[in-house]
């Protein structure tokens, strides 16, 4: 048993405005249980809407329509409605009383445009009986068939007070659905599949999404099952079971980002943060304190983008950049060691590397980063070798600088790992 | 002559992502004299995939596919479009070779996942010839069929570079569209509609497109005309008048955005620059540091997010913290010379405000923000009152900022603004 949306409207096929009504709407149909299996778009064409509901009546088990039911002379959707079911327009009364008690109210006259939102296909049910919102039910047709206005606001109501209560009378034997999104970093679409490998065959009534979305990727579990509690118990066993296979990859679920788990560690554990950022650019300093109340536990951020910012306020010394290059694990390192001179916060992190897309050599090709962290339960410096343009190894230096601070709050065996190793 | 695009992805369907694809490529499309006249979502499954190509190929004149296209096993786009052609799968040597040499760079062993990427149906053409993406054309079908990724970055590249080309020389005899984006900053929406009345009547072939994306709002100019030359001198002639009527509030024109401008201004200037950031949380710096080549105008900023940070990096006293509050025109002048005292950049800037959600006051509420601006032109101070949530409120002063570095370069009367003038 699967639905179809189709969303009519011209300003959604020039991108003038993003389909939010088609997510909003199958959201909430998952949530009840309900599941879409085709969204169609058309614009104001009479034609287009009648193929495209006569489609949607012969394979889907109900059809929910949005769009172009409104008083300007491209609003079109009754007028293929009526001819894709094969009936007349009818002047339907209670609409009529409806749009004239109201314009009544504003001393204005009807208008032809006005008029016309009175008129409904036979059988068709309206939906507000108060106000002035366009929006009906077509229950006799082969297929229940759900017309609601393009306009958010008043789809969103329609949605929540009468299509999913009229759905779930009319399709009592639903299947429930549940499902939780757990997000991964460190690794890849591909290594993440290898690993779940047999988990869907392990349990039939789960279906495992991946949606990578730079630097991370999100992992969607979803469970059908007959009632709540068999799918919710489902639910828990096999995110479990996920967690086991991805280890500390899975670093929160639903709406968490590395940096609200990152603040709620550093607010829990007591500890305080300083950075000092090269590549980065403030782009760590900026995610942190995107959480709010992270003045609670950030300090400060040195963007020390020049040498000379280096040198002075972190006592990075000259010699150590004209030897070693100001992307070398030795600036790394002493930065880190003058920014814990400087600051009284708990955690260090240094970062220091080349996002390009100038000025890369075979020795430190672009892309080189080195990540150095100092606090009271060691320290650890690693060289990174990242890909992509500046903005993609800015923002992934970021994401692992991030989830150092994570994995060192949380994790023991954190500074073992690494190339140095001398807390 | 109608192009058709259709969505693959689960999580399409079940509301977990809204469909901002389709309007990217919906817009993209239109600024190149190309219409969608449908959009269709499916999910992962590969008959529905197969029967969604099948029609798009019947009434389309090009059909555009987005999704399916990756190495796990819901990636069905490649065996539905091979179904829907009557085409077999054949391993495609560009792209095993780039798959392979990615592996190796990266000390991995093939896949079965990721081998199947490199299976293509039999004419496809791979798009990205250097990096491991999926995407590919067959120009040799009924209609021109464009495969896509599903991540937007990569979807987004392949349409600008190898798509609308494509597309334009299959079908040179579309409708001549020339279009321009003016970007433009510190105006609102009603604001700019008002001040451009009366314009599309002076130009019949101009339509206006209003398209706020906060912080900033785009005009785009679409002209319809029979001949390129016409069309260009008529956007020309309209572009001049639209920057007459918005004057310095327009910045840019098509993809520039003010970190970009601002960072020519400063190059072309010889002007260096040094940032005092405590509510931005480096969010400043981050935006001139995406900027290829900052490094050679971009000295530091100094995040100072705590009072500790602000009084010994800045020398802000402690006694004007205690009086006047860290959000005030005292600090935030104090924070300017300060920096200015450190660095030897020829710009200093400096803010200093309450992006809440916490510690808001009667004299200094939340969306209290102040900016301070001194270089050898002058000194500027001014008090503002933002609006919104955290993120909102550091966005907007991140690029109010931005917007006095450009003003300050290039605007005589800048440093007559403001409420304090003491160079």
């Amino acid at each position: 048993m699967h639905g179809e949306l189709i969303t009519v409207g011209n300003e959604l096929l020039s991108g003038l405005v993003v389909n939010s009504n088609a997510a909003h709407i199958a959201h909430h149909l998952g949530l009840s249980g309900f599941l879409l299996r085709w969204v169609t778009v058309v614009g104001d064409r009479e034609e287009d809407i009648t193929t495209a509901l006569v489609r949607g009546m012969e394979r889907a088990s109900f059809v929910l329509v949005t769009g172009g039911l409104g008083p300007t002379d491209d609003d079109r959707t009754s007028e293929a409605a009526a001819r894709a079911l094969g009936r007349p327009l009818r002047r339907d009364a209670l609409s009529w009383d409806i749009l004239t008690g109201h314009l009544k109210k504003r001393k204005m006259s009807m208008k032809p445009g006005i008029a016309k939102m009175a008129d409904l296909p036979e059988g068709a049910q309206r939906i507000d009986h108060i106000l002035p919102r366009a929006g009906y039910y077509i229950g006799d047709a082969a297929k229940p068939l759900f017309f609601l206005p393009g306009v958010p606001e008043e789809m969103a109501d329609m949605l929540r007070e009468f299509v999913l209560p009229t759905l779930k009378e009319r399709f009592p034997e639903r299947m429930t659905v549940r499902s939780r999104i757990l997000r991964v970093f460190g690794l890849m679409e591909s290594e993440i599949g290898q690993r779940l490998t047999g988990l869907e065959a392990e349990y039939p009534e789960l279906s495992l999404g991946y949606l990578p979305r730079f630097p991370e990727n999100r992992l969607t579990l979803t469970v059908h099952a007959s009632t709540v509690d068999v799918a919710d118990a489902i639910l828990e066993k096999a995110s479990q079971s996920v967690v086991g296979k991805l280890g500390l990859h899975v670093y929160g679920v639903q709406d968490d980002t590395l940096e609200t788990v990152v603040g709620a560690l550093l607010q829990e554990s007591g500890y305080t943060l300083a950075l000092a950022e090269s590549c980065t650019g403030g782009l760590i300093a900026h995610l942190i304190t995107n959480v709010s109340g992270s003045s609670a536990y950030f300090d400060r951020s040195m963007v020390t983008y020049s040498d000379a910012a280096k040198i002075h306020h972190l006592f990075v010394p000259p010699e150590l950049v004209s030897r070693h290059g100001v992307v070398s694990a030795q600036v790394a390192e002493a930065m880190v060691r003058g920014l814990q001179r400087e600051s009284e916060a708990n955690i260090a992190l240094a970062v220091t590397g080349l996002a390009g897309p100038e000025g890369g050599t075979p020795q430190t090709p672009i892309g080189t980063v080195f990540l150095a962290l100092l606090c009271d339960k060691g320290f650890r410096l690693e060289r990174f070798q990242l890909s992509g343009d500046r903005q993609r190894i800015k923002i992934a230096a970021a994401y692992i600088a991030l989830d150092w601070l994570r994995r060192a709050i949380i994790d023991d065996s954190f500074f073992n790992g690494g190339q140095h190793r001398n807390a």
